[in-house]
């Protein structure tokens, strides 16, 4: 099938050098209105902004704002730049209003100023209205397109209705039985309408305890609420209680892939706030995202560095403690993000809680006492016959290593949870952070131990 | 709402403790399934396997069915051990076809034998066949409880077929169109039908141009085409294009979820296989899952060591060049980090191919030969005047500096699409690996600078 695709593409891609656009047409009006997103996107990427617009205007109005939605923001702003704002206002008022929202946030406001001009005053409003709502609330997810119906109605008189109102809805599968102020009092499935007799009430049929989301309520939770009860749709509410739209499961899996990889970045220690891919972003944005945080490492590499200097004598007596320096530092970090990376991924699916830190400390501390024996166990043998050192030695480097893999492992299970407590996101406790702390606390503990065991 | 719960909750415990179960069955069954499910495990997990299973009787066949499928395969066990293979059985046949698949896989052996020898001989194939399938496959996630038409049917009739059939099917939504021989040609969604004339033919309203997965397909490939398409379930064939089953969105969320663990962990060096949460993993289990991979990287901390070994002669002669070493190994390995983590997720999600790694490498080149102008810039001032250094050894830490992170980019973002081209897990070149490399990179690039402008 990805064959397919593929073949798909290079046949379009010849067409369009040929100049052949009716043959174009043909091949693009067979494919999914995904695939032909695809095959845009590649167009704009490859040929350049020109052919995507020509290609473009190939499609049937309906096709155009389906594809439209599909398209990365960079496409869309390259596709908008080439057309008529006439067409731009055609393609808007085919699409579903969820997705027309989302492409008006994304466009330069002069463009969204004109298209806004030449609708009509109540959605001029609404669309307002939905620009407002913030980026990471319910609101932001919301589409108006849904079926209403009112719990005096029977089956009948409602599959009546859908029948009519169905094909401009977002979904038909849940609709939302509301009061004449349009307070919400119920859902009820399709499904459920689809077997019941005709003469029923929607009142009888109702679910009354249905759950919903208020339009300001965090789109992460949204996100935890959906997985956890299989819904197709959510109905979002304001503060009385009346619906002012809903989201379904297609915006959600967006929301899911988004919030993942933001949590990947931050635990790398890359801030990235645009949603855009690798590619879209410049280098400047990239150094942008990346610099701040390599700054903030390095001021505590430089104290490790400066813990060195303060046992510069220690160490020129003893040289060959120098070599033994990557393994506590390097395994005291790899150990501490093992066990934060657990946290943070246990805490963001729910699988772990704040009153769990009690156990998540005492779980750790066994771990990382047997971990960190073992590692002791071969490095000391190593040391003592691999490498001929005395014996002295090989017993700091053991006991230090024992130490560090226990406090980075702790370090790791516990900051997070600290982290949350404190309302920091959880993510930026992982990697970069939790080995810069376990570098300076290995040399010191090292140099400690050395002093003591060696008697210098 | 949350607080609602947590409120039910504290109330239960309460009831269970007072041995007043009859209102346990009360605020039990004014819960949704997926809440009382989280409730059985909780008692299970605080108050004992005991109480979970006195909780589990109190609920009505159908329910017990729909929570049984809700909990974690460890609190599943903890009931089946509780009940009687009868209770079991009746469980069973109150589920989906798909979560009972999901829960024999999970049971030992001797019960799912004792389940099979009381189903018919029809059934017992079917289930052996469906818990044949390997895990990572396509057939894995699949059930078999979907409304199949034919293409000579009339809408009228179609809908009458899912009025009396509708409710046992795990979605009505999407229906399928197959010959005698169960190929499928194609499908009608029961938006179609609800909006299209009783008379029309199923034959003029389906879709044949629908996409369908191979039950022997990566499930993770499934899951990228639910993710592109939206869809709410897809038709699984088999290789004769014989309709065996179908996948719908819920079972998909769950293996977006599952699989973004995996990648989390496996960036952290974490390698565990059993999909068990982190309090259902046993001392042991978490052991076998980290100490390998620390193994692994120790090795490569040996040979960085073995590096400074080689070197001490120089380092007896400046030991102020020691102090560095953090910073350098440090800078690398978090440089290193952001550029993979960017590259694997970019490419997990389909932003970067492999066909983009030379625009991949020129990109990382700019960026970290900027970033890495500007630490050293900022790290040679602090050297000179703060550290009071001479001119030499700032140079020479500074230029190994700019090297290092030029070096760990550009490793960060090529090793993980080399890794993909040869087939291997590209989130296996995160963190850990990249930065055991820099470590050695760094300590070679910086001693070997040092005897090159201190002339030692």
């Amino acid at each position: 099938m990805q064959e397919n695709f593929q073949q798909t593409l290079e046949q379009i891609f010849e067409l369009i050098e040929e100049k052949k656009y009716a043959l174009v047409r043909t091949e693009l009006l067979q494919c999914n209105e995904a695939d032909i997103g695809e095959i845009l996107e590649e167009v704009d990427e490859e040929l350049g902004a020109e052919k995507a617009v020509i290609l473009f205007r190939l499609l049937p109005k309906d096709i155009s704002a389906v594809v439209f939605s599909y398209i990365s923001s960079d496409c869309q702003r390259d596709i908008v730049n080439g057309i008529t704002v006439k067409e731009v206002q055609n393609v808007m008022e085919e699409m579903s209003f969820d997705d027309m929202i989302d492409v008006l946030e994304e466009l330069p406001a002069n463009v969204v100023d004109k298209i806004l001009m030449r609708t009509d005053k109540e959605t001029r409003k609404l669309i307002n209205q939905f620009l407002n709502y913030p980026e990471s609330s319910a609101g932001s997810l919301m589409t108006i397109d849904y079926i209403g119906l009112k719990k005096e109605m029977t089956v009948g008189k409602a599959l009546s209705y859908i029948k009519v109102h169905g094909m401009d809805q977002e979904t038909v599968y849940t609709c939302y039985v509301m009061d004449s102020q349009r307070h919400l009092e119920g859902i009820v499935s399709l499904r459920t309408l689809v077997v019941s007799d005709d003469e029923e009430e929607i009142e009888d049929l109702m679910h009354e305890d249905f759950i919903s989301v208020n339009v300001m309520d965090d789109r992460e939770d949204v996100a935890q609420l959906f997985q956890k009860y299989d819904y197709l749709a959510l109905p979002v509410v304001d503060k009385e209680n009346r619906l002012v739209g809903i989201i379904t499961f297609d915006d959600i899996m967006d929301v899911i892939e988004e919030e993942n990889t933001e949590d990947f970045e931050r635990m790398a220690g890359v801030f990235d706030d645009s949603d855009k891919d690798y590619f879209n972003l410049s280098v400047g944005q990239h150094i942008k995202n990346r610099l701040p945080w390599l700054l903030l490492m390095s001021v505590s590499l430089m104290i490790t560095g400066a813990i060195l200097t303060r046992f510069e004598a220690l160490l020129s007596q003893v040289i060959s403690l120098v070599s033994y320096l990557p393994l506590l530092m390097g395994t005291g970090g790899n150990s501490g993000s093992q066990a934060a990376t657990l946290i943070i991924r246990g805490m963001t699916v729910g699988d772990v809680e704040l009153k769990d830190a009690g156990k998540v400390l005492w779980k750790e501390i066994r771990i990382s006492f047997i971990i960190g024996l073992v590692l002791s166990a071969l490095n000391f043998a190593k040391i003592l016959f691999l490498d001929g050192q005395p014996v002295l030695i090989a017993l700091t480097v053991c006991s230090a290593l024992l130490s560090v893999v226990m406090f980075a492992k702790v370090l790791g299970g516990m900051l997070p949870m600290a982290a949350k407590k404190l309302g920091i996101d959880p993510a930026l406790m992982a990697t970069p952070l939790i080995s810069s702390i376990t570098d300076m606390v290995s040399a010191l503990l090292y140099f400690i131990l050395a002093s003591l065991i060696l008697g210098l």
